[in-house]
């Protein structure tokens, strides 16, 4: 609750997040993009937010909490506090455009050691927040600050607008729909094991003392660095999920926030079909192969790994002969298509097809 | 995030709730309910929730944290899982209930300890949770689980709806307005205090050894249990908060959950005024007395104790002559008026005015 970080630091704190909000509030007023949104009624500074639906809209909610120490670390080398608003921020975005919805609205919750906050680490983090929301005209209108005993735990609720009735949901793909993901496969997961290898995985989270002996002591390549971005600052796929919405491209939409295998799955057991994935269309992360990780891991971690935040989606045929072959630079691949086998994934590759089960492979047999 | 929690227990659990939520759904389709809300579109199961929202109405939105061991604890004696659920959305709602609106939506992120987990922590939670959302219809459409290290972690999310630009704010009072209460005061604080003396209060977060051996070993009188259970489970003035807006007889208006001299001060602040409280109008919650505390204690717990969740609010003299005396059995009291010296809240009492600072005393003089 508001005011357990006691020495006013947390009033402070809330109030100048509301002075920036409120300049920017009043700059949009003489910008023509206010008309075209939800509006905003009430920000941070009352009891609660208020904001208007734009007729025609249904509102989209989502809430994802980020847990220290199980969903990320804040040693040296690791995120930095500007790294988790990205990425708190970033995994909502991603659940608001895996509903074809237009984000609009953040309220971030943040629970921090006292220790912590002291350092710095409120307006760092959101800096982190702040920037991503800037770059997808998302405003900051809420949340809570509560002091924590030990771990930094985030709760990031994002709301968005969609045309009314139009949301796109799992439920939607039908046998002969051909299945797509955007971007690229596997990185963020390589990421996760390039930090676990670096060493700085094993310490108790809370624990300060010595963080920054902990710096990793292996130094990274290139293409490692570049992994470890895809896992500490994730790039939601806010225009895609948008444009098959609004263009009516999408029979089913989720994102990839599991893994390849568990969200296909959840696809599969909402919409009552099955699936045919071929290994060989995958788009695996350029950088896997870049930073040495060979071909049968890196498509392990393409359908297992979690965390790339791509969306996958199901179209019809003709449909999927009008979607673009990229959206802001990033790409959209097919990787298979929906079958009537109710509940079952099958990956083909190599003439064989596996039965694939959420988060690894089972039950091998000729395709 | 959703899938932390390992062994399948958390999917189980998301699709229990969803169940439940729709068979509920189902219910309320073939009442005459659902044509008065806003209306959920899609609910727990899917990337987010979806809701639209009903025409003439703006969407008033919260989040509060609470987290083991600052806000609250889990140790025998103090709260149940289905306490912390109650008072978890008690708190939310009272925050709506302070914009003047009606609660509609929740959702819920819980972190929590793979011990507790296990030991059936989750569904005792939401029962408190979903006990307390029925009693004031609101439907769980969603929120978050995870795994945490140590402490559990609770952020509560709710949604409410309120007419067009109706909304209740802090800065609506005038000079010359009445300024009221509702329920009584300073029994939470009580509570805690009851709590502590009992010694169930000096252990470490996320230690689970022991947790029977620390039951309280003084035991309790009836009032002193009545006092606790204003602390760990508290009313939210729900309809009291909706009839002020709707009956347009509220200046401004705030949840009691920081304590009468902070929330006051806030008031002030956001409304450009002062304010004059007499001590002997103040609703002292009779507990106190019954159990023992004095006055001068009582009335310092009235003042600052906080968590009383109950609403602050101010009125015009015409309004004002307007209130209903009580609300479903909650009184309201007038305690004081607003002035124009801004930013000054006085306390009169015995032929004295002190300078009332937030949380304490400061600064006598004569009246």
């Amino acid at each position: 609750m508001c005011d357990e970080l006691t020495g006013g630091g947390e009033f402070d704190f809330i109030e100048r997040l509301r002075r920036r909000e409120l300049a920017r509030v009043t700059k949009a007023k003489h910008s023509s993009l206010t008309t075209h949104h939800s509006s905003l009624i009430r920000g941070i500074g009352d009891d609660a937010a208020v904001f208007r639906q734009r007729a025609g809209f249904d509102t989209v909610i989502t809430a994802d909490m980020l847990v220290e120490g199980v969903d990320f670390r804040l040693e040296a080398g690791w995120s930095s506090p500007r790294d988790l608003g990205h990425k708190a921020l970033a995994v909502s975005l991603s659940d608001v455009a895996a509903m074809g919805a237009r984000a609009r609205f953040c309220l971030m919750s943040v629970g921090v050691p006292r220790a912590l906050w002291r350092g710095g680490f409120a307006d760092e983090f959101y800096r982190g927040v702040r920037a991503l929301a800037a770059r997808h005209d998302v405003r900051v209108i809420g949340g809570d600050t509560s002091r924590t005993p030990d771990a930094v735990v985030v709760d990031s609720i994002v709301l968005g607008e969609v045309r009314r009735g139009r949301a796109l949901t799992r439920g939607g793909a039908r046998p002969g729909d051909q299945i797509f993901v955007t971007g690229a496969l596997g990185g963020a997961a390589a990421g996760l094991k390039v930090l676990e290898r670096a060493g700085v995985g094993n310490r108790r989270p809370g624990s300060r003392r010595g963080v920054s002996a902990s710096a990793p002591t292996v130094s990274l390549t290139r293409a490692e660095r570049g992994l470890v971005r895809r896992q500490t600052r994730p790039l939601p796929r806010v225009e895609w999920g948008a444009l098959l919405c609004e263009r009516g491209l999408a029979s089913a939409l989720i994102d990839l926030s599991d893994g390849l295998s568990s969200d296909l799955a959840h696809v599969c057991r909402e919409s009552g079909v099955g699936a045919r994935v071929e290994a060989s269309l995958l788009p695996l992360d350029p950088l896997l192969a870049a930073s040495g990780v060979n071909a049968e891991e890196a498509l392990k971690l393409a359908l297992d790994g979690g965390e790339d935040f791509e969306l996958l989606f199901t179209a019809g045929p003709r449909k999927a002969s009008r979607l673009p072959r990229e959206v802001e630079g990033v790409p959209v691949t097919r990787v298979g298509e929906v079958t009537g086998e109710r509940g079952k994934v099958r990956l083909v590759g190599g003439g064989r097809a596996r039965l694939l089960r959420p988060g690894g492979f089972e039950h091998f047999g000729r395709a």
